[in-house]
């Protein structure tokens, strides 16, 4: 059901000392700057370029975000509260600038969902919503995966 | 010079029961375990079925890994501390389970090393060491890249 990987979302203070960090020290660039108003987060992708068609943040077929088999692309999330008590905000006042989650590939989020939401683990999102570069994504309950802050991501069709 | 996500490791305190819980709610299975004495760990590497060949956990040109361009492996990669004064045994003392750290592919890790210790960030190992799957891994300083333990992963050659 998870297929690959697609980004790891990590929290940080600063959004552009951060991006002109990760570009200085590993050659990384931005793929897409968002601001998300409902998550109160400013966020940006910087592509992993050894995934999707290199250099371009596109998938094999042509997808903005891959195509969720063999060859899409992988991104880093930057994440930057918009306001102290959004999610990521908090996350910050708690434990500190850091890995915030993990962003998986699903080929059909809905069907992924309804499979996961059976095996008795916690939605978060009970249906797919807009998540960055036109995918579709929901979140886990952390509490029910181990921990970790989970996120399932459909890349949206080319 | 970060080409793509080769894993995230995940905290656990049950190998086993974490292993089931992945299988059961996600379809992954295991490509490979793996104790580390030195670092006092157990360890399972599950396979992402939409990354590497998939169904054998190898990457495009046969390497164990993958070969770190395109259509290299990808892994979640679970943590049992095998004593708790173990770095793993510590940081679930400290935070409990979840992300521990990510590990990107790089096509050479010590030149990687070279340019990113260069730049002021302080190298856990200074040279390349074992690491799963007959990987060359380094960890880089969590303090200097923004709270995120960062491993550089260079698969085996083919």
């Amino acid at each position: 059901m998870l297929t690959r990987i697609d980004h790891v979302g990590i929290a940080c203070r600063d959004l552009e000392e951060t991006i002109a960090f990760y570009s200085a020290a590993f050659g990384l660039t931005v793929a897409c700057r968002e601001t998300n108003e409902e998550q109160g987060v400013r966020e940006a992708m910087l592509h992993l370029p050894g995934t999707g068609l290199p250099g371009t943040g596109q998938g094999a077929e042509g997808a903005g975000r891959g195509t969720g088999v063999l060859m899409g692309a992988s991104y880093i999330q930057l994440l930057e509260p918009a306001r102290p008590d959004s999610p990521v905000g908090k996350f910050l006042a708690r434990r500190g600038e850091g890995i915030h989650h993990v962003g998986y590939g699903v080929t059909d989020i809905t069907s992924a969902l309804t499979a996961i939401g059976s095996r008795g683990i916690r939605l978060i999102d009970e249906r797919p919503r807009h998540g960055s570069m036109g995918a579709s994504i929901a979140f886990l309950h952390p509490a029910d995966v181990g921990g970790v802050l989970t996120e399932l991501v459909q890349a949206p069709r080319p």
